[in-house]
């Protein structure tokens, strides 16, 4: 089981969590509970680290010391926990990423799971201790504390799961996995079911339920994951939620699943490249080295002669920071401008059926042009488009083409 | 070097102990430093565990799931006094308890340390680097985080000073080691020196300065302990201090060098107990299993022929559970009645030259009879004199005794 932020968020709320564990261990489950910070907690975190750390001076935030300091919100909601737990007769114990342990690469900030020996966990939880962990955070092989990226507590939950062979159930604000966002269109479903494969380009397309490492490590390792709200009253069950499962335990297929959108994006624009091979490399090489993720790429040939131009895409708090390091080569890559856009968003339609249909992306260009919407990248992959665009134009498009692929029918 | 809550409890503040250190570092010292959590942190974490925990039912709420809460605000600031330090340019990095480790035993909420193996911790010290320290916490033995009473960090401070053979400065939101506190009398001098012998009672009488159990290891230590300010402006250096040292260091020894006070006073009064041997240490015993100090105890013949009255005092925080205990034992003792009254406070006179001087209880008695105080327990060691009064007249009795030894004209 895992909760979120605002599932925890003070000690009322605590202790409606407390009920639901008590619920799934009286019904003959094993369980092991993670937490995310109480929500806010880890803004005010990271707010101190903004004003006391290297981004101060432009430099990323995102270090070892970093990672000491947000990763105590976690720690505190996984002991307040333990003691409600125990004040209600249950036995109960904290973990914290270093007492499992947690092993995590040491990319602080952003840091992945290398293995979770599962030997200690499970025997705690085998003799009935309800094993409450700390989300988010893990330790690297010389000790260091390491977090694992905003909504690292999913990828908790799910290598837990794996790690002990469970199933793994996120409790959130919402009730599930929505074809979209409900708070721009009031007439997104939910899903019963979704396919791991639409769920991690949902996340990664910028639906905000699940966190995209998560959803691809539940893929890898086959565990079952449910989506479902923490906000139920006492006595009350759950629902049903979204199930997140296979495609192939999905009966009714949908062409189109969902509609997702981001505004954490930056377009940069290069003009008057050389247009010669190893341009790119050097480029992207260098952004990869500094950790800056580049999301879309598109390169066009310029008008002047053996020049082209290039425009990628990063995440917004990146932005600035991929534009000096481009900068910084201007001397040896040779380009004539560098230009940042971050009032753009990008909006992307998503359905394992587009594997076997065409004409997804068709509708898609169409919906937006019928509302005026000018596309200025495209990406696709096999079972998603996604599109750059003005970022005032974002709630409009999305509501498009919710209603062009029938999702308000469902 | 050691700073308080108060000396961190913003990031403004944060950067102005980076400056001390800096300084520090730069006069050719190897400098580790221990800090608090920010001010008022450790109360909202308290709290919460108070909402959450076994309190909410009169229970202890100091647990090993208490520890693993309250310890995150030391964390928070470790590291970002580390970001702070490499903003400025300085090698620096955090240490959790765990870290280093500094293991602890498994008295939770006021663990004691065991030992600190000083090899990591001395090589990174060595390196050239900032050793920021998460004070109040410890590892237990089976890997549990352990916090060390209020006041913690400076035994921290002391102990990681001993640890890798340094000295140890503890900056605090006063200059000094006062005759008593300026709040109450504003005539208090701040003392040069203090002895070791001296600076222990003051602390295990009420001096907020320093935690009792750290003087207990700077002088089993040798370790020299400096007290000082840490609200200095940039630039400016911290003043002299108060050192507390060995009392043969003192020159100029005072008869009595400090008058001493504690509100944190419950006494427990049993009437009635049976007069004959082991009663005491039945009720003592069962205090001590239960983890509640007493602190003064009297005890004696009641008019009523073969019986006995006693009285002790413990903290305020313990009186209702010490309170408990006794009365369950009601059958086994036999005695009459219990009574608390926590509407008590204790004011200690403490000097060395208590030992070669005669007349200083009688002075005392003096000076609290003239002002109409009236005295209802007493304790005395070799080194100080303590009397339990009516909460009432705390102020009255210290200003009475800080004039009746001249502490005023020092």
């Amino acid at each position: 089981m895992k909760f979120g932020g605002t599932s925890v968020a003070d000690l009322e709320r605590i202790r409606r969590v407390a009920r639901l564990v008590a619920a799934e261990q009286a019904a003959g489950h094993k369980v092991a509970v993670v937490v995310s910070a109480m929500a806010g907690k880890t803004n005010e975190l990271v707010a101190w680290t903004d004003g006391a750390g290297p981004a101060a001076q432009g430099l990323p935030a995102s270090d070892d010391e970093y990672d000491v300091v947000v990763a105590s919100g976690e720690q505190v909601t996984a002991g307040l926990l333990a003691m409600t737990l125990r004040n209600m007769g249950l036995p109960a114990r904290s973990w914290m990423g270093w007492q499992i342990p947690i092993v995590a690469d040491d990319a602080h900030g952003k840091a992945r799971i290398d293995d979770i020996p599962p030997e200690k966990l499970g025997a705690a939880m085998d003799s009935g201790e309800i094993a409450v962990i700390a989300g988010f955070q893990g330790v690297t092989r010389d000790g260091r504390i390491a977090t694992l990226g905003r909504g690292g507590s999913d990828t908790s939950a799910v290598a837990i799961a794996a790690a002990v062979g469970g199933a793994c159930d996120i409790y959130t604000d919402v009730d599930g996995v929505y074809t979209t966002d409900p708070r721009i269109e009031s007439r997104a479903r939910k899903l019963p079911k979704i396919s791991y494969e639409e769920m991690l380009e949902m996340a990664s397309l910028g639906a905000k339920v699940l966190q995209t490492r998560s959803v691809e490590l539940a893929m890898a390792y086959g565990v079952p994951v449910r989506v479902l709200s923490s906000f139920v009253e006492p006595g009350e069950a759950p629902g049903q939620g979204t199930i997140v499962c296979d495609e192939e335990e999905i009966v009714e297929k949908r062409i189109v699943s969902g509609v997702a959108y981001s505004r954490d994006e930056a377009k940069i624009s290069l003009f008057g490249l050389p247009d010669h091979p190893g341009v790119s490399s050097t480029i992207f090489g260098a952004l990869a080295d500094a950790n800056v993720n580049v999301d879309m790429i598109v390169q066009s040939h310029a008008r002047v002669a053996d020049t082209a131009n290039m425009e990628f895409t990063v995440g917004k708090r990146d932005a600035q920071r991929a534009v000096d390091i481009v900068q910084s080569m201007k001397g040896e890559v040779g380009f004539e401008d560098v230009r940042l856009n971050d009032d753009v968003a990008k909006v992307s339609v998503i359905g394992v059926g587009m594997r076997s249909h065409t004409g997804v992306a068709k509708a898609m260009f169409e919906a937006l042009a019928a509302k005026g919407v000018n596309i200025q990248v495209i990406s696709t992959s096999e079972i998603k488009i996604s599109v750059l665009i003005d970022a005032a134009y974002t709630e409009l498009a999305v509501r498009a083409l919710h209603a062009a692929y029938g999702l308000d029918q469902l």
